[in-house]
């Protein structure tokens, strides 16, 4: 076992806006009911970048290191941690901690408690070397699996099998999921088609709908740019012609939204992943109740959405396809995200 | 047995508008898989005086006799018509019939077969004194209930039980019911209280008030018009404050449709019963997102929530306030509902 | 359309115990809610050998034309059939009809109406070439299906999937099935995959073995015979070592509906499908209640149930190895099946 | 806030066998994650007496503290003891503790947990003035309920109330239960009342028959040794005579273990939570799986399942017997147990 350095490189954010800055700080120690993670690899989502403009109406702690996507191995750990060990790998996602007493923590619901920690926003996540989390929340890793290509799904790829588990589809049926070329949208046509699913891919252009059809295992893909009419197009999709029994909407956009209450099968749930600023989920009253339609919110996995989620990827039945940088150049990969130039998603190799 | 007339008295409509003309019409015979019933009481529904106006998109049969409340007894019956037998007493609902084989009625989702039949708007309803049904559709009532007090649970109690079981809340949880005083409101508040939940009553006015927690057993009244803010005031009415675990909303107009998704708790479910003309369901993605909303549609129910909700009237547990006019008046209920000057159901003898 | 012969040829036993004796007798005209089906082919299973003995204590119709997994065309219909026509491919399922009102009809558990007539029990079955279903209860067969190959589908594989269904695993969670190499086993092997199951796989002998790992998917093999400890090899066959969500029981004999509650997982539910003579389920009380554990008895599928099973086998998921023979021969197949020899299933050709 | 004293009276059992010894032992001091509960009062259950004559092969903790119906106060808590404060209301449950991290915990399911706590058995309990506990497991007790009355339903009422959620029973369907007249069977009728459900009582003598109907509420009372058919006299006490929807054992013989597939309903659940020594569950494969019954074990309620329980108690809906008598006289509370002349829960204030 390496020793554990009392200094340590990460990416720090000092005022609301950035810009990130790749210092030296202190190595934290962890408390009785937390682990010390000397992460490895860590991808960067969206919301980091909206963490450091202060997007959101919550505000993030200051200096903050981001990052909730961190994978890496457990190097020290307090007296109450259990079902861990040194050595073992770990993974930081977005849900660092919770309380583990209140009404949800109770029901498996913690993403839902008030106390919740969040990592990268609310304590410092995983642009650092080592991450402290709380010893039950921390995602447990099986040894077999890549550190840098398990990162993307401790975010994206947890909270997209989330959605697809709240939906309540069945193996065999249709789903169709919006913004399936995207990163959410790839992992949830992965997971999708793990789960026994059929899936209709809705977006746009002929690149995502080749990967789509031919690597990702979509029975049908709507170009939602091409199409005269979306809602007949998605209904055609299906073999009898009623809709999907289910709607993943993890665009970004406020459309869709109000699109899926159309295509959606009578019986059907549409659920909300994605998060388009200032949107409104909206459906006419009269056909919502006359075909008994479902609209619901989908946030993050809990702990057994986390494991079963590391499972399939274990399984080798996930693959999202990621690029690795050095931790230093984190700045950079928002620059490209700022401009709207991402393909895929960016790893951070801790060690560069 | 008293014998089958050749002529019997009706309420009819010849073109959409109106009036209803009481006059002599043919009693007709009963199909293979039917039953005829001879209807003593029925109840008059607003969506009765929607068919004479021709309000909704769906146009009627014509000429009409409307109704979808009527409880009777059976006194003919087809060769195929199982679990009933002549004698019986019986009800007809607004679902007259489905076919009994689409993917809908497989489970047990006959209001959602796209073949339904509609009493009192695609075929004659209860508004005479002798109207055919399917067998297997028609609803079973006990000897031991009163027919004319049963009349209004055939639709509005069976519509609001429904809802209640859409929700999901279980025993001991706590449900708010938006339009709690009128007609549904009414019922739902008592079925609510059978099944074990919390009532949250919201609606305006002292004697909304006193009758919801004096006789319907609300735990808490809401007056959405005194009230200084509504939201707060629903959720201070749970034990932990967090809000009630559904909310039914049997209101007419569009404002508590946007307003439940505030204060309902987080991973509650918000029911949408009532038809506000052109209203929409609008909800924030954010907060619907995070809090992890669910927004379902609740039409009437099937044969087995029908015979369940008849079930709690049997054993006592519902009372709906009802007054007994004769069949020929249906024009002067019409016209006191036209001018909103109705309080309580109007249940029509067939007799007079 | 070719037009409908007076007489047909059909297999027929006049009285408990047998023989079949394969000779004429009159086709049958539908009622006004039966189809009239053209059966092309149709698969023997156990049970028809069951009703030709008088193994089970409900007493067959005599004469019997035996068989219930008969697929085929429909030539006539009656005037109330729907969402069927003429020259529709259909299924004669094992329940051929049932009261459509019931408690249970009215839940979709059709199986369990204490009025389902059973095909090739307590109506005549599809060992003839013109058989009679109720419109409403005969399988939808898509065209594209090739109707020998769907024969067994329609008991062994409708059977198996339901018990899948009513065991509550979901896509990612393992299985294990008891008697995985026979006729139901191996179904029940490949639909689990199809439904995102992890399977593990009981039975005996190296040829079951090689066929459940190579061909039908399952990720581990533990040969009962030849088994130290069955209870520790099915536990250490999951990743975590603490057994299967739920067990499949399609063996023929007692013993393993003991065995399973000892080694299925804490909260896991054992499913009895199969039906040993005289067999007892036993469990003890204490493990049991410790454990939480569930024991379920699961019957033949409902209409959605069957629908479904096909849609798997329409896409191309599900294959049953079977031989096909003619319709005159079947006498020599209850006679290989008596000796125990039969591998596989049988078919017949009902042209020959 | 009184001083914690150093030393405190409690009842000791040094090895198994007994008897108990009142005596002074040190009051502990709560660990990190801990609280220390003055308990005021702890009901005595049977499974108190297992634990001194060491039934179960389970071994005890020794010496042992026993107890585990403890209602108290907070007065010290650890640094990580969250959502509860000193001066709060407390209850020491069979649960003491568990991991709060494993797969089990993760669903809720800690009483599956395998570092499960068990107090009065495997830790220290509640027969002693000053009590260990974990904070994330202590029951909360809202300060209106008496200490002295609710103590009972931490074991008891939480463990009936738990058995009737797992039988998966509506508001308005019927439950059977066994041993309806005893101290688990009488709590359990206050439940499933308060909870909407019809209750079939089943038990013998007029005593019970008595209590049952007039003071609990039962619509049915079937006495096992006076009746010619058990199982046709409980169908016969449900309104179509199919049997109720569900069975709850709380009984502590085998006889009714195997009775219940019998009566219960087609669909229907039988629910074990008594645990008669050496007792066997046993059914016909056959009729179990024509009828589709599911038996499940039922093991004590997890964290929500005991504050649900708490709140029905709260409400004024459960009213448990009880004789208060002082923590010193516990040894001839277990001599009455042993002769079996105990009738309704002792409860001991360990101020005496």
């Amino acid at each position: 076992m390496a020793e554990i350095p009392k200094m340590q490189w990460a990416q720090v954010i000092e005022k609301t806006g950035g810009p990130v800055e790749y210092k030296q700080i202190p190595v934290q120690q962890p408390g009785p009911d937390e682990v010390l993670v000397n992460i490895k690899f860590s991808g960067v989502c969206h919301t980091d970048l909206h963490a450091v403009n202060g997007d959101w109406p919550l505000p993030t702690k200051l200096p903050l290191v981001g990052g909730h996507e961190g994978a890496g191995v457990v190097v020290a750990k307090g007296d109450l941690a259990c079902d861990i060990e040194i050595g073992d790998y770990a993974g930081v996602k977005w849900i660092n901690g919770s309380c583990l007493a209140c009404d949800f923590c109770q029901q498996s619901d913690e993403p839902l408690c008030s106390k919740a920690l969040l990592s990268g926003y609310t304590v410092d996540g995983s642009f650092q070397q080592y991450c402290i989390a709380k010893a039950a929340h921390v995602a447990r890793i099986p040894k077999e699996c890549d550190l840098a290509a398990i990162s993307p799904v401790l975010c994206a790829g947890i909270t997209v099998y989330k959605g697809l588990k709240e939906s309540g589809v069945r193996p065999g049926q249709t789903v169709a999921i919006v913004g399936a070329g995207g990163g959410l949208g790839s992992l949830a046509q992965q997971y999708a088609k793990a789960m026994g699913l059929r899936v209709i891919a809705i977006d746009t252009g002929d690149d995502k709908k080749k990967m789509s059809m031919e690597q990702l295992g979509a029975s049908h893909f709507v170009d939602f740019a091409k199409s005269q009419n979306v809602v007949k197009d998605v209904q055609a999709a299906t073999p009898d012609g009623l809709g999907p029994h289910a709607v993943i909407l993890v665009a970004v956009n406020e459309k869709p939204f109000q699109q899926a209450a159309e295509y959606v099968r009578p019986r059907g749930t549409v659920i909300c992943i994605g998060l388009p600023a200032g949107a409104y989920l909206k459906a006419p009253v009269f056909e919502s109740v006359i075909k008994m339609i479902t609209i619901k919110g989908s946030y993050v996995g809990n702990r057994k959405d986390s494991s079963e989620a590391i499972e399939f990827f274990r399984r080798g039945l996930i693959k999202a396809p990621f690029k690795v940088v050095g931790l230093s150049e984190l700045q950079s990969v928002y620059d490209l995200m700022h401009k709207g130039q991402i393909a895929g998603r960016y790893v951070l190799d801790t060690s560069k």
